[in-house]
């Protein structure tokens, strides 16, 4: 990136902060004309939409916000809050004028065809904007690729097929080729729907273009199977991934249930996070036991996995593991780092946890135990990922479009779209990317499945956690992931 | 609360209202010590669960509350909160004790099974409980029918199946009948799973428990497929119905392209609301018109449906329209009436809003219009009640169920388990009973519904609604459903 | 049609009958060469594909035929035969020459779009013809319409989406005009796909294309979701109408297990045979009952449908029926005949024998019985024939489509392509149209059938039939339908 | 097993066959009586069974046989026949006296709890016959585990799962332990279902029981997913295993293409041969290349599998392949043999063709092309296994089991009940075992796949097979598999 920069202009824009009375703080999103004077705005063209004129109170009002934090004292201060997303009665650009392009970038989730589509139809039905165009393969496509016209023909099925119609891919962010592009090409309102480094991209992307004193609105909308955005209640794709991940854990349920002995073992996805190791677990009720990357484990000796095998084993004479792909990653780069530097290629497979942990257990109970075990091992990353958005998904996905759509035409721009509390909001860039959503493993939701599953916690704090004396050790476990009070819906 | 009661304790107990600063209101549940001095009350024994007891925060802090609105102003009222639900440091039951009773009533709906399963589970897993009994065939069953015994093994499975294996029906309240099974039977915690009719009738089992001076926990649960049950965000089962009813549309939609002037129709569930109907379409995208209860709508005439249906099959040579079973109910009755009083048993059928317009379609396009379309209707409400709960469902169920278990141990009783703004409450029974929750036809989300369909509104207002003169019709417009602000979640 | 025929040619073409040892007969189809002389053939472009080329037995041995009948004594006589399908080593049309149109009629089959994929991509790809056009909405489409360019591209994704992508309409058929179509637009192979109606209308085209001499192949495909197509082993559909029928009886039982007196009431597909119903009941195992066209039953007294519901809800509490849409239409009759004239336009519903008997149902235990029962009706036909085709329909279209177009490409015409004992044959039309195929009631899969509900035979015959005395009566019985010996497929 | 025998009675019995005119060959199955003088026979109950007594052509003719092949010529010779399954007019077992056992052996595969129900429900409701128990865990059970009583109660929904109920093991088949468990529980009819293995095993339990002159019917059901039974059309759970093979090609192709240079590459079963593998490509339209065991590829040069990959990539952008877990596996011997000795376990799991084949593939274009590549691997085995089977293999079960039931109540023995040509047969076990069913890549149905794919042959014979001067090495090579005329339905 370019990093020179005007005198007038900071390199970073500050965060927009409003305070109010009882503790009020909203936490505000860009606006174009923060940076560019004089900006002509137009009446909303929805109020001449048949569908939205009936009522003026479809507008947003300008004043309502949502809080972060529902759960409340009758004294408690009122805290963060947001500024809610929906149609303005003011609009920064004319319809003709729009020239809009979407790009997705990262692995692919449900739903990502949803909110193109969304996007595409959102601003052609209801603001009547003809120009969209997508950007191929994900950021490198700005620079290094033709787009693809896109239109509400073009995109009216795409919403019954995974994967992206736009092509994907990772890195390829280069921030002065893609704003070269943007202005080169045109574009005035940018849509970049991606997980964390996506987003962290579009901030950067946003912070050049206001760098350059553009009229460009940049919207992100935060893509990741995993769950692991923070503030936000739940991320598009994460409901059916939990869904579909269900026939996996049913499968590995009746193979072990066919079998004396019988272990089913099935990978999530999950690199930081265990949120869909650990909804699929309690959706499922027939697992045995969960390992999150949040959870730490152990494999040996007392209050360890392989002692919990052993016991439900003799127990119920079959189990059924699940595990996130970023569990144990610790254990796993020991093990790693152990074999000799000879190690042909296929040591590169047991960086797959799933595959390695297969092989420990069935390791420890061949040469340990001598006791003889079946192991089936499932992997159905790609088959979740691949499905399209169900029900849920597609609706969630449409408001997310619209939202963004209506957040980019009524001027904001270095937002992303993001449901809090059950409310479409607009979210500075930075609530987004400064860390990652985790399971808070001494919250209730985890508490939860450690009963559903009856495994051990495989993590003996020596002083419980919450004690009187302990108060900020407390507090700063807490601090790793969300606030135990605050997790994604359903607390 | 006086405590006395016999000639001093008014029929209906009285709401428990807490105000605080800032507009602060909490309107609080029942306890049996409202009602019952001197009960003793025991440390919850969660404590010694290996998978609670790690940290004290599990325990839910007696001020947590949950606001009603989250749709707020820097300087609005605070508002309406309802009490937090989950564990208490103290309960009031020892687990020995505890007798509980599940009853399921009405009309199926997808998870009751997971809802049975994980009261049974909870109360075992959780607090020790083994005294667990189903109530067999709805209310009528407290007195007229064998109890099933339940625990973890019986209902281990069923949350893979549909329907309720305690099975239900509808009426059978007799409120005396019922409350001296409850006593005779020894019952102290009973589970009431079922729509409004039968939180109603909760509410009075609940009065006369506590007109009796029973220590008997009465903890209900609302089921509505059709999502109509105000204050909570969403029913359970209701995002298994809408995954559901796609597979009626698609089929629809199949139907209709592959004819000249295809006409497929599909009547979801909503008799007195059109959730379904409006989230299966918005979820669909292959829908041209949704018509539920709260719009009404004509046929005939400029504006009406057949003129739409005969404009879209011009232009687009199919179409699939969405009706709920509880649209257009005045023009039903208005056709039937018409009809002469010698009818035989066949126009009975006619009563279902979806053969009746189908053949009000038909003939319209064959007498007036001399124009051949070809109808396919397709009523799946029985496929779609009868399915097992989604993964999302099921994780619903979980933390409903276990929230109702957590309270009746706590103490509280004359409460439903609810889902508030993504957090889990306890809500009085009148709250949940006054009236029924609605599609608010002047919210966004009808709004983005027409937009998504670009059918006619049906409904023109000769002065807008929300317009300066005429604030206060307008207002009164949106109480009649629930505020526009404060829709189920996704607003 | 012209009545008028030259004299050389006979109005009907007569069977072509090879007769050999052992009472060998075969029923062949014709050719071009019988009516048109000194055709120039030539070498199959296949010899030079390189997936054919391999082996020289890829091609069929021109001996190569099939019987129809494998069930034999050792001593039993040959018996018919039909010519195997498959590409020869010698082909009538030059590649360039062709020029191909298909059709397809009557109501929605799962598996159209992918026999219309594959005609498409077997001329394309293995015959290298690219000229192959799509008659829009059946027979009329032929005189009244545009047709629609095909190409491997068009029809690429088209086999995952129910319906047929041509459309499709009833009735239509004008022989003149539509062979003057395809005389005037130069159509050489015409690949109809439809049900015994259409395939009726192939061979009345055929006939005349014969009679005017011109050099086009007429190849039909069979297409019935019912199953009645005489001769071959089941029809493209069938088995994914069975599978996809297991959703409603499911439900249907869900719904009746969960009540007091539940009746899960499913109408299937079966205007004159009861296949559907059979196979789903026989695939289900959870049916009580299955009615049927071939099966006649009565309602009241001993033995009648009322008297075994009653015995089965006091025995087991609920019970499960399937009927057939074409069942009991004796009873229907009578009933709807004897309602006054005067009726209103609900008593057309009654014509769907599902609402009929379901109001029969009621009514009988409503008024006679004094009886509570809940009755739940479901009729998911549109959404059984609006699936896709599964896995082993997909591969069984596939064979089918490319059997028509190795034949159409050979000169063979007026057949229709089938599966006879596991084989793709060439069937005269008249063997596929001469009648229906039915439910033999008196053979074994019937048999297995009401052993796996337990229902009554409903059927009492005086003297056994196929006793000694019988035979003849017992035969004639059996004509009715297909040879007992002979029914399709797992006998 | 004891290898002492009488002189009277031959190790091994002979093969009962019976010769008639023009060719025919009767391969009988045997019969109890053949080593029982004198046994008793009793009149079928199924002839007081009302679903049954109807028609007295219930009961299969003594002489009804169906031949092995159906694709014959004028003057061909009639060939081998297999004995027709069904009822007979007399049993060689008294409904009381019946005590029968089932074992089920092997890896899981789609119907087995079917088949189980079937043989249970069949006995009971078609025989009276109440003694039925199920082994546990495999052969061993028979001596070292407790049986399970089965009854139609406990069996009544077990078709709705996947898995077996009685559990399952390999190996563990020891002769002598296990005849002396049935002798010593009593059992008369031993179900026998698995895969060549397990039937060569019952093959050699029926000859020790007809060496000891017992009484026992020892019945097989041929089971194997891989569908690579000889002489049977198809084996069960086959279609559904192709059926739910879809959802790993689509997601598979999903992955690819949202990507650069994507593949999807999916393996499926088939150690030995390549039946699911190439019917899941048939029915999936979207694969580029199908490897199976029976056809060999190489990787690197002209023409090989590297080369086409680079090809497809940049004429398409992705593509989707699909590998046999047995292809290819003289490759990876030479791989894994070329590796040092010291490598790590992680080379174990390079045994996996699959995680094998995608390392070279990788490596292939890391190092050698410097062409970026996006692979990704689905092994989706378990989650196909694990499956309940379809409505087509329920019925399909069904019917093998009652033929199962029927055979050994008609005192057959030392049988396998079999699908052959559509008809229900009973096959001496020595024509299941003898070999394995393969694709014949010389056969029509392997030639539709290389066009339907595109892909290469990877096998350039010098000269063409078949050729004139070549008959015998044609002829050669086709026994290595099934004759190319006989492959498994829809030839």
């Amino acid at each position: 990136m370019d990093s020179s920069n005007s005198a007038t202009s900071p390199e970073i824009s500050k965060p927009k902060i409003v305070a109010g009375a009882g503790g009020y703080v909203l936490e505000d999103v860009p606006h174009l004309s923060d940076y560019i004077p004089d900006l002509t705005c137009h009446p909303n063209p929805l109020q001449d939409n048949p569908a939205y004129s009936v009522v003026k109170q479809y507008f947003v009002h300008a004043d309502d916000t949502v809080p972060q934090k529902v759960v409340v004292h009758k004294d408690s201060p009122r805290g963060i809050h947001f500024r809610r997303a929906g149609p303005r009665q003011r609009v920064y650009f004319d319809s003709d004028e729009v020239h809009a392009c979407i790009v997705t970038c990262g692995g692919l989730c449900p739903g990502l065809n949803t909110v193109i589509r969304e996007i595409v139809c959102g601003l052609y039905h209801m603001y009547g904007v003809k120009k969209v165009e997508g950007i191929d393969g994900g950021y490198r496509g700005f620079y290094a690729k033709n787009t693809v016209h896109l239109d509400p023909k073009v995109v009216n099925d795409i919403h019954k097929r995974g994967g992206t119609i736009l092509g994907t891919s990772r890195g390829g962010h280069d921030t002065s080729k893609i704003v070269d592009s943007i202005q080169d090409r045109g574009f005035n309102q940018v849509y970049i729907i991606g997980g964390d480094g996506t987003q962290r991209g579009a901030s950067v992307i946003f912070e050049e273009i206001r760098r350059r004193g553009l009229k460009v609105s940049v919207a992100g909308i935060p893509k990741t199977i995993d769950n692991d955005i923070p503030v936000i209640d739940k991320s598009f794709g994460f409901d059916t991934a939990v869904e579909e991940a269900q026939r996996a854990i049913n499968a590995a349920h009746v193979e072990a249930d066919s079998i004396e002995n019988g272990i089913g073992l099935v990978k999530l996805m999950g690199r930081y996070s265990g949120f869909i190791a650990m909804y699929a677990t309690l959706a499922s009720r027939d697992v045995d036991c969960c390992l999150i990357p949040e959870s730490p484990f152990y494999l040996e000796g007392t209050g360890g996995l392989f002692e919990y095998i052993e016991s439900r084993l003799k127990e119920n004479g079959h189990m059924v593991i699940v595990i996130a792909e970023g569990a144990g990653q610790e254990l796993l780069s020991e093990s790693i780092q152990s074999m000799t530097e000879k190690d042909a290629s296929g040591n590169k497979l047991l960086k797959d946890v799933g595959l390695w942990i297969s092989q420990r257990i069935k390791d420890y109970f061949a040469k340990e135990r001598k006791m003889p075990i079946n192991l089936k091992y499932i992997d159905p990353t790609y088959m979740i990922r691949a499905v399209p958005s169900n029900a849920s998904d597609n609706v969630y996905c449409t408001l997310l479009a619209q939202s963004a759509v209506h957040g980019a035409m009524a001027g904001y721009t270095g937002f992303t779209s993001g449901l809090v509390n059950g409310r479409q909001t607009y979210i500075p860039f930075n609530r987004i990317t400064e860390k990652q959503n985790k399971v808070v493993i001494t919250d209730r939701m985890w508490a939860r499945l450690l009963s559903s599953t009856n495994q051990p916690t495989f993590w003996i704090p020596k002083v419980p956690i919450g004690d009187k004396g302990n108060e900020e050790e407390a507090t700063e476990l807490l601090e790793n992931g969300i606030c135990g009070e605050e997790g994604p819906r359903f607390s």
